[in-house]
């Protein structure tokens, strides 16, 4: 633990402007790092597979974290707010480097459930969909065409820091990569809110190897995704209510097929 | 439709400052009115039996609207967020006075499936269960001790505007309360995370009347809740995973009893 009282030394740049400057790597001037916030992601980021860098709080939530495999810098939450850009009133965060992401092709094949996602873009529903997935018992998350980065700060609080326990692959083609599914004997069923899709309960899909393929909130899948699945399934909905938070609609899939 | 364009005129009242002046009746100051945040919302409102006083909106939003029911101020995006106090990236407004709830007793009879609450003070979590109780056919709500306003506005937007189409009721008194559920007919399932409670799909709650209770997403249902109900009962989750966002628990529940 390494006491810092100057919001401008650099050990700390790791959590500078965290609002404004995005760490994703795919934005321009970011490091591709991964931030945790709160003792309880920050617990899980300590117990995954993510190098961690360095880590910055206030003493007493540092204290509550036991031992610590890098630099903890110890400050007031003023300091701490000044450096990260806001008031954080979670009291710790971690940084740490990406981790190789699973190969494809070995995720799949050792997985009994998946998800599939297609156009999942917004963040806190990609983060919460991963946490349910955690709950839920599915295995890994495959992310289709037009889906955000898991790895996002906000995709990695909301997630409860389950992003970084669920294993994660990129399917860059969407749905040519369904093929790679079913030769490992997945089923994969399309969750739509279509009238002519069969009830979630009635497909048959307990106890076999699925993937549930999601889509976005608001156009949900393309019309191609669902007609390349193998069966499209829907949640039996109440008369004149659109459609259910991707999340909620995943959790419940989740849940049908557990 | 009424053209405005001075910020302070006094028409404007019900939509002034927004993010600092609750106005939730138990507030100081507090007026106790509904507020609805862009199209989907306001359509909810107008549909609803909410009385409407007053519309506040950019021109191209009201007008999406239709025929209304009150007076529609039409004015820029900037003196929209001047009054309000922040950018609205809705576009509309709609402000109501309350409308009296449903007696407990009635709504209890005329229902067959219920949301039981106990403790769930989070706004937001509590616009979510509304949303999902109307997407998934629950017939009301029944807000027991420590729950918050399910008309605050951020509830209100975050249920997509169903906490105004869900009745609800309050439940002062919880378990006892829970003696006019069984008077009506109903299975009292007390949903916990708990290793000795059943598991959902084993319940037999399928096709019986039936009420979900519900607890706080960090603490749960207190004991006395989970002694009173008729059977408790638990989502399988995997190992390691404390529990699902209490909204996503709900969504499930329902599902599960639908």
């Amino acid at each position: 633990m390494i006491e810092i009282d100057d919001p401008a030394d650099p050990r700390l740049d790791d959590f500078r402007d965290l609002s404004t400057a995005d760490r994703r790597p795919d934005r321009p001037g970011g490091r591709g790092l991964v931030i945790a916030e709160g003792v309880v992601v920050v617990e899980r980021l300590l117990a995954s597979p993510y190098p961690v860098r360095a880590l910055l709080g206030v003493r007493r939530r540092v204290e509550a974290l036991g031992d610590l495999p890098a630099p903890a810098y110890v400050t007031s939450a003023e300091v701490m707010a000044e450096v990260v850009g806001f008031h954080l009133n979670r009291g710790v965060l971690a940084a740490a480097d990406r981790a190789p992401q699973p190969d494809l092709a070995a995720l799949v094949a050792s997985s009994r459930r998946l998800a599939v996602l297609e156009g999942v873009g917004d963040h806190e529903n990609l983060g919460s969909l991963f946490r349910n997935a955690a709950a839920l018992g599915v295995d890994g998350v495959l992310l289709g065409p037009g889906c955000s980065d898991p790895l996002y700060r906000r995709s990695v609080r909301v997630s409860m820091g389950h992003v970084l326990r669920v294993p994660f692959a990129s399917v860059p083609d969407l749905p040519g990569g369904l093929d790679l599914l079913r030769r490992n004997g997945f089923t994969v069923a399309a969750l739509t809110p279509r009238a002519d899709a069969v009830g979630l309960a009635d497909a048959g899909l307990r106890g076999r190897r699925v993937a549930v393929m999601l889509g976005s909130e608001g156009p949900g899948l393309t019309e191609g995704a669902i007609a390349a699945a193998d069966v499209a399934v829907r949640i039996p909905m109440a008369g004149g209510v659109d459609s259910l938070n991707v999340a909620t609609a995943a959790a419940i899939a989740f849940y049908a097929i557990a």
